[in-house]
Parts: structure tokens; sequence; C-alpha cells
């Protein structure tokens, strides 16, 4: 049978527009979202079915058990100081870089319900294949964080503090390190009039190899084929910037190795 | 009116497989397929409709208009070199790093067909979407293969040796490089025991996102925040990888560089 659960977002940002939206779907009530501009509010609670919008952390009145913090890192420390709520509520924050620890201080229930995953407004994510990393002190909140959980995604995990940096790093590297490749590749293309666009279909296929077949099989190009005539030339034409030439040979030489 | 070509294909591997498909699908005649191996040759002909196979480059016979070098970097001058045609056939090679010149001391009417995409065995590709760059040394071969793409994609471009090299050392970085990013993701999560699948909605977002917006705008991250404690944190935990960590702390560096 499944359980049904009072929330508040504390939040009005795209984390808390996601989780809103699919925890309302999943059949739990949406009692409060609390946003510092009313206004912000007023707009996610229109796409809801019954909820309050308050601009106060004094919440000690409110119907929730769960009050979801889906606020930016910085914010959560103090956020979690001025929040009042009823005794026998959950705090639970939504960050992958955050300890719990900066909740302890100021309440005795506490979690973390960590989607991993990128949000934009206005764009629809299936949370279904969504992971949920679930973390909390008390063994009956991790157990209520993990319910919650799976009414929205079919992958819910525990993980703990240590795997979390694990995972930020990781994703750090897939995500952020990836993309700035991306970038790189523009300017290089830009600054000689080419658009990137033309490089998309190869990216999209280049990504959706390495999920199926695995990265490390997967790769190609001059430095896998270990074709240092190819990688010179490269580093000759990259001399207009320096530091773009850094990272190539760097990555190249990194790569060589990798597949000695 | 449309213009079908009598086309042969020299190579029976994963470019020659999606090529001569692909060509036939949109009403060109696929006369003949050059294989070493007889018989990968004959498992690509069972594809078509009526195509010889053959394993000799003599190919004076054939009623071919277009000879097409679907053959590996290392290989092109060397096959160009043995390949006997009509007077009036046109060579062209499918490489992206190749110059034209490798073709030119041997054949005439010589060009570049490339498809800027990676292929696989047996996994479709919609080449509507895929660019194909075209150089030729005549205009009148351009213009054949500029005619010959426009039957198989919606983006074709002619692109000279310069910028084809430029498109290469983009591709790169964004194919690459991307993809190595991935597998340092990937073993830095196994030497931890957490499941490389649990970042794949995170990467396939933060794909979209640099292709929908562009990833200089799309970039998140503690580099992109310049959060030095996180960095400095990330730093700390990779010294169990050292070759790791100075990527980390170069692609940082550059980040924080770039967006200040």
């Amino acid at each position: 049978m499944s359980k049904f659960y009072k929330l508040a977002i504390i939040g009005s940002g795209n984390v808390a527009w996601h989780l809103a939206r699919a925890l309302e779907d999943a059949g739990h009530y949406i009692t409060d979202i609390y946003s510092r501009r009313l206004s912000t509010g007023r707009e996610l609670a229109r796409q809801l079915y019954d909820t309050n919008v308050v601009n106060s952390l004094d919440l000690r009145n409110s119907e929730a058990e769960i009050f979801i913090l889906a606020i930016s890192d910085d914010n959560i420390e103090h956020v979690a100081q001025k929040l009042k709520i009823p005794a026998y509520g959950i705090v639970a924050h939504t960050s992958g870089t955050q300890p719990l620890e900066v909740l302890s201080e100021y309440h005795e229930n506490i979690g973390i319900f960590y989607p991993l995953q990128t949000f934009s407004k206005g764009i629809a994510v299936d949370l279904d294949e969504v992971p949920i990393c679930i973390e909390a002190k008390h063994q009956s909140t991790e157990k209520t964080l993990t319910t919650l959980g799976k009414s929205i995604s079919s992958e819910v995990y525990t993980v703990h503090s240590d795997d979390r940096k694990i995972l930020h790093i990781a994703a750090v590297f897939a995500c952020n390190f990836s993309n700035h490749m991306l970038t790189i590749s523009e300017e290089i293309l830009e600054s000689h009039e080419i658009d990137f666009s033309l490089l998309h279909p190869l990216i999209v296929e280049t990504i959706n190899k390495a999920l199926s077949a695995g990265p490390l099989q997967s790769q190609t190009g001059p430095a896998r084929r270990k074709d240092n005539d190819t990688i010179k030339q490269h580093l000759k034409i990259l001399r207009y910037r320096p530091e773009f030439r850094k990272i190539y040979k760097l990555l190249s030489e990194n790569l060589k190795d990798h597949y000695s």
C-alpha cells in the first residue's frame, strides 16, 4: 500500500518546481510553498492543487510532515536555522554537495533527498529514471525519505556523505568537464567561422555509444590510435590558443597512457 | 529531377555498410562492393538489391561512375594506387583526416565525401541529419558529389581541407576528450564501488542542455561558481590518482579563467 505524505517545499526555484509537481502527481499533498518572493511562490502554487504560499519560515502551524529545502547550497544552513516546524517534522535538503551536518544544529529529524539531475524551469524531466540519493540521521527518517523517493522514482539509493562526495567528483568530470570540452570545441569552430551545430549529430552519437558500450570501450580518435602525426599537427594549429593547446596535450597524453 | 548514380563501394566496414544502404535507399545503384575478404563483402551485398562482390581492385569493367573508398585512413593511398577504374570515374574517400592529395597521384576526378558521424555495425543512424563534407579537385566532381550527398542528407557542405582539419580538432575536444571525461568518471566511481549508470540521466541532460542552450551558457559546477573550497576538497580526495588530479586541476583553472 502506498503511503502519502503532507509536504512543505521551501524554495520556488528549478528543483522546487520539479519536485513539487512530481510529488503531487504521485499523490502527496503539498501543503505549503515557502518563497522569499511571494510572486514566484504563487507561480509555482498555481501549478498545484491546493497549496499555501508563505514568506515566513515560521511553519509551526503547518500541516506538513516533511519539509524539503529546495534552495541553493549557500542558503541551506541559514534557512535551516530560521525554519520553525512542528516537533515531529522531518527536514531534508536536496543538495548533492552539502553534508547532513548543516541541518543538525537546528533540527532533530534530518535527512538528504538529492535527485541526481540538472533541472531547467519549464523543461519537463521524467523523474522516474532519475536516481534519488537518500541519507538520514535516524533510520526512521531514512525509511520515510526512501518511501517518498520510491513514489516518484524507480532509482532510490541510500548514499552516505563520503560516497556522495565521490559521486560529485565523478559528476564534475562527466558533466562539467565534458561540457567544457564542448565549449572549447565551439570556440575553436567559431574562431574559424564554422558552425558548431555541424558536430551535434556526432556528439549525440558519441554519448549514446559511451552510455551503451561504456566510454572506455567506445573511445576513438588520434590519441586512442596513438596517431602521433595527427596529434603534432593539431598541437601546431592550436598554437593560437595556448590554453587549449595545453589541455589537448595533457588529455592526449593521458589517453595514450590509458590505452597502453 | 533527381539524378541517380551507379556506385562502387570500396570496403565493407561500418562506413561502407551505412553508406551503401542509405545510397541504395535513395535510389542509386550499387554495382560493386570491393572487400579484401569476399565473405564480409557478401554479407553486405545480401542487404542490397543487385551488387557484385569482388576482391580485385581492377574495376576497369565496372559499370560504376563513382568509386567510394570507405576504408581506414592508413589504407587509402595504397588502395587508391592499386585501384583501376574507367577514365571518366570519380574516386572519393570518406575520411575526415586525409587530404585530397592522397588520391591525386593515381586518379584525375577526385574528391572527398566525408559523413561527420561515428558508425557502428548494426546500429541504424538516420543519415538525413548527418552533415556530409564535400571537397573535390574539379568543380564538376564537387557538383556530382554534392548531388549525391543531398540525396541522403539535408546537410551537405563544401568543406576545404583547412576547415576539415579545424573540424577534426573540434571533434577531438567535443567527442574524444568529453568521452575520456566519462571514462575517468566511470573509473572514479568503480574504484569506490559505485555504479556509473547512476550518472547516466545527468549526463544525457547535460548534453541536451549544451546542444540547445550552448555549452558556454549551460555550464554549472564548482569551477563555474568559483567554489574554491569544493575544488580543494576534490583535489585532496583525488590524491590517490595523481593523473586524474592533474586533469581536474588544469580544467578547473581553465574553467575559472573562462568565466572571469
